[in-house]
């Protein structure tokens, strides 16, 4: 059988779920570290994704350690549905919510009243910007283990 | 072969995609009917894209009401591939959008300022409830259409 690189079980997919933990941890710190994120839905909403991407991301970085490790890669099919479907719905809630920390962060910017100070104004753009990575990595996740599905 | 129902030159297909059109044009109908639509870049956003959508959605709306007329349905794999990457990218770009204006519309709604009144603002809401109708279509046709492939 041939292997997918990216999918469950190798190195590639290790690295990309790490990817995807490191950044949804920097997005939830830099929305976190000014105190006002609740003020906003778009943020809170942000915030509450981040909650649930992180474990996501840190157990199936757990499991393809592991794998790698005793090099038994999982082939089950129905784990294999869990996890696309998984990372499939958790990248549309993440690219919702970065798209929408974005355009509260850019209305914000652009507001006549003094409500964002420019120091923190650019902590949620750098929130903005690390979740849309993270969109991106899970979505890669996503699709390399379809990939895989046909042929199992 | 078999006919998965909701793929390229099925009926369902068709009601797809003409909800799609219609789900689109509404919402850029709402977002037009206020002339302060350009003053916020995601409502800005929105128009552009579901200028993208419509004619997207109508051609494959007649494309597939050809297939059903003359009875032959497209299986070509490379056509299909067409397809299905480009109501994916659309579902992205569309959920982007929708994401952005209801964000925005909170904000508007939730600031001290009369940056809105309550008859604008119930527009823009609509607008995007519309927009988040049509990417689910829109997905659902990707989807539909993704499960034909590996039969092809």
């Amino acid at each position: 059988m041939e292997v997918v690189p990216g999918s469950v079980g190798t190195n590639a997919s290790f690295s990309l779920r790490l990817g995807q933990a490191i950044f949804s941890s920097a997005s939830l710190f830099f929305m976190s570290m000014g105190i006002q994120f609740y003020s906003y839905t778009a943020f809170c909403y942000l915030v509450t994704i981040m909650g649930l991407a992180i474990p996501w991301s840190f157990t199936l970085a757990i499991v393809d350690g592991y794998s790698v490790f005793v090099k038994c890669p999982i082939r089950q099919q129905g784990i294999l549905m869990i996890i696309i479907v998984g990372d499939w719905v958790l990248s549309v809630l993440i690219l919702g919510a970065a798209c929408s920390t974005a355009s509260v962060v850019d209305v914000l910017l652009h507001s006549n009243g003094s409500y964002c100070p420019p120091r923190v104004c650019s902590r949620y753009q750098i929130s903005a910007a690390m979740a849309f990575l993270s969109w991106f990595l899970t979505m890669s996740s996503s699709l390399f283990n379809l990939w895989l599905l046909p042929s199992l």
